[in-house]
């Protein structure tokens, strides 16, 4: 009796890739003994292993283990299954399993169990809480479900790295979104996947359904049509227009960075900067570090360094080279990391090696985000940079803008903020690099875990200080 | 030591009206024995007398009563202030602690305890169930909330009785809608209050919004926009389209009309009816009945009886002509209701009078459906009239739409329906019809309670099977 296991996978096994096989095999033989050693043979992890039916002679075991993708999921069944005597039954994907049906679900606050339940949250009691809203306005905020409401809007134009999949293929992801921002803000969100992916109609509707919401958090939606969109809606809109892929990230960004020049002892405001891709999160990432005090930025795109002469340069990256680059530089991103102090890809698989970073002035911050394949394999730029981070789950100093959202929107809506700005995304950035204390603080942890206790009640608390703060010299101003 | 109360109250007292008050009196006194008759002196009824601290010769107590409306809320805790001894502290209004903050919140399906749950529920595991739904569209009902979901849109136009208050101040009402959704058919409802009244732009964003929702509630949309829009979204979309205010009340009406029918031994071929209004819960039951097979349908609006030359009749009011008044009928809704088996009002208070329906046909039949003052009051109507039913919660016969939009919708779910049509709503209604058995049948009741225990899943169940009845049919055809 033996189990034929091929083992050929590309990456390490992940518990999103978790199945469970449903297997039925004699009670006495050996098989049993088998499946967990076959299952590991196969590269798979053997997470649990239940029996849910027994007889005098067969055995049903459900065998849940984590794949590193569907086609060495595949692998492990068949391996299964090359055991003699064991029939496959059925494979059940974890993730599939918890997709089924959705992730997110409306409630109603309180029960309505009789007809004084229905006449208060119902006809005819809720006429005059309508009646109080249309007397004064602002109490929307107060007795509906505005202040806690947050809309994800995405035209399905740049999911993940899955691009253009359109609005239905990403609901699961918004959904997702959603139960994240419930988990650790509280906030109750709510999924519009949006059949259009024009920019006046996307704002049009984004304006329309804004009356009940306190907050709108613009999701996967592609550069440039996404600047566009989110500075028209902030010019109109009386609520906070938040671009998770832009601001998200680079909140998150700036503070691992901040940490990571604590590491090696550097300032902000003394370093070179190098980055890499001049899309939406490239350019919000830039945005922000010149806001926070970066002086020397360059970045490099396809067609190499960013400059204001270069030929042919887009008319989306005037301000970009404008703001950048300021000794003129010219060349290949491999010509303008040589002496740089940080390294920040935002662009695609491998676009520097070793040798690169190796050419890095001493004590070299490298942050890989490409996802799920980074600039530079994280393993080969830690032998020479001091501080290494990536957007993958699988390696220290996730840079994950899981961290940032939630807590952010959070403090926004409890200080009932009518807009956001650079200043509240860097107090963001310094609440989450705040969470590390000094004695905590090395080059494999320069970012908290999402899970940690206390980051995201930081983030809301610096949010809302800031905001409350803007709003009260905006009034003074007024 | 005395009660000063005075009473001029308009309607009954109402938990919807319900209010707290917070007392301190002395402990020792015979101010306490006086809370409860003060209350019921000045009209209000007392439902709860909590003592919510004690001291040695101090009590504070909540008293919890029903007022009528605002103005006799405030006679009652003047009532209560007035008695010697007693302060009055807080008044709280039960149904605005009820909507403060909203009444639904998001819900997450799925506790995110760590990392392995947030890579299922979301990045990288969710990137296949995204993969999943680009491979096969139909998925999506499967793989998201799509699948249990409908919107409430509303853009304010003619919200309950109190007109064009606009989307933010409608919000209270579409938040206890989806809470009756949830409640009595388990469905995932989400209010979207438009901030436009602009037909073309209605339909252009619920086109728009559609891939995240399996059916659209129209909800509180004023006449004539709202033919359209309905219209309008039909010929567009994959998923069903209802507006509450039309088809809603024309299955609950249909219901109760069967119902009443029965009582009086009549057949809906063989009976005269006569309406009054014309609007859009008007049209929406005429066009029901005669579905139903209702044969001889007068219809009166504020000038008189519709027929087809009268003078000045609007276009909008034609097609209405031609089906109705075969006889061609000219005068006022007075000269209409002579011998009339069923007096059905839609419209506005006191349209007619005891007189009227004492010239009815033997065993007549009076909805008087306009809320909260109807056609007649139900107590001169049924001096002469066989059954009468209204709109209003504190007489017999409630004509309410909850009786019908749940089930509908959770039948329409069911049957990943694409479309409505009025068979279906004519299934709908047999099925509340059908919830009241012979031996139950009686003049006071026709029609079930909404907390009937039944009744929603009867609903469901008919319309799903006359809905995938439609399908097979479609799908035979083509």
């Amino acid at each position: 009796m033996s189990c034929v296991a091929t083992e050929s996978r590309s990456g390490q096994p992940s518990i999103s890739y978790s199945i469970t096989v449903r297997l039925e095999l004699p009670a006495g033989g050996s098989a049993i003994s088998m499946l967990t050693s076959c299952v590991e043979e196969a590269g798979g992890i053997v997470t649990a292993l239940d029996v849910t039916a027994s007889g005098h002679d067969k055995l049903r075991i459900d065998v849940t283990c984590a794949a590193s993708d569907t086609a060495h999921a595949d692998r492990i069944v068949d391996a299964l299954r090359s055991i003699e005597g064991v029939a496959v039954h059925k494979v059940s994907d974890r993730t599939f399993l918890m997709h089924l049906g959705g992730t997110i679900e409306m409630a109603s606050k309180h029960p309505i169990r009789n007809r004084d339940d229905l006449s208060m949250v119902y006809t005819p009691g809720v006429a005059r809480v309508c009646e109080a809203i249309v007397a004064n306005p602002e109490d929307a905020r107060r007795l509906t479900v505005k202040r806690n409401s947050v809309a994800v809007v995405t035209d399905g134009s740049a999911v993940l790295g899955l691009g253009n999949i359109g609005p239905a293929a990403a609901l699961p992801v918004m959904e997702g979104k959603a139960a994240l921002f419930k988990r650790f803000a509280g906030i109750d969100a709510w999924p519009l996947c949006l059949d259009t992916q024009d920019p006046d109609l996307i704002v049009e509707i984004v304006r329309a359904v804004s009356p009940g919401f306190a907050g709108i958090n613009l999701e996967d939606i592609s550069a440039p049509r996404c600047f566009e969109i989110e500075a028209r809606l902030r010019e109109i809109l009386d609520i906070p227009v938040f671009h998770d892929d832009q601001h998200g990230t680079a909140i998150v960004v700036l503070a691992a960075l901040t940490n990571a020049l604590r590491v090696v002892g550097k300032q902000l405001s003394a370093v070179r900067i190098v980055m890499s891709g001049a899309g939406a999160a490239g350019t919000a990432i830039l945005r922000l570090l010149l806001e926070a005090g970066a002086q020397d930025v360059v970045v490099a795109d396809v067609e190499g360094v960013v400059y204001r002469e270069r030929p042919g340069l887009h008319e989306s990256l005037f301000a970009l080279a404008e703001a950048t680059n300021k000794k003129g530089l010219t060349g290949t991103m491999h010509d303008a990391i040589v002496d740089a102090d940080v390294f920040i890809g935002v662009s695609a698989p491998n676009v520097i090696d070793g040798d690169d970073v190796a050419r890095m002035a001493e004590g070299s911050i490298v942050f890989a985000l490409a996802n799920p394949v980074p600039e530079i394999d994280p393993g080969v730029a830690r032998r020479h940079a001091a501080v290494v981070a990536t957007g993958r789950s699988d390696y220290p100093n996730q840079i994950n803008n899981v961290l940032a959202f939630p807590g952010v929107f959070r403090g926004l809506l409890d200080a009932s903020a009518n807009q956001i700005d650079d200043t509240l995304l860097v107090a963001a950035a310094e609440a989450i690099a705040g969470a590390v204390t000094a004695d905590e603080l090395n080059a494999n942890y320069i970012i908290p875990s999402v899970f940690h206790a206390d980051v995201h009640t930081a983030v809301a608390t610096a949010v809302r200080t800031a905001a409350e703060a803007h709003k009260s010299a905006a009034s003074a101003h007024a």
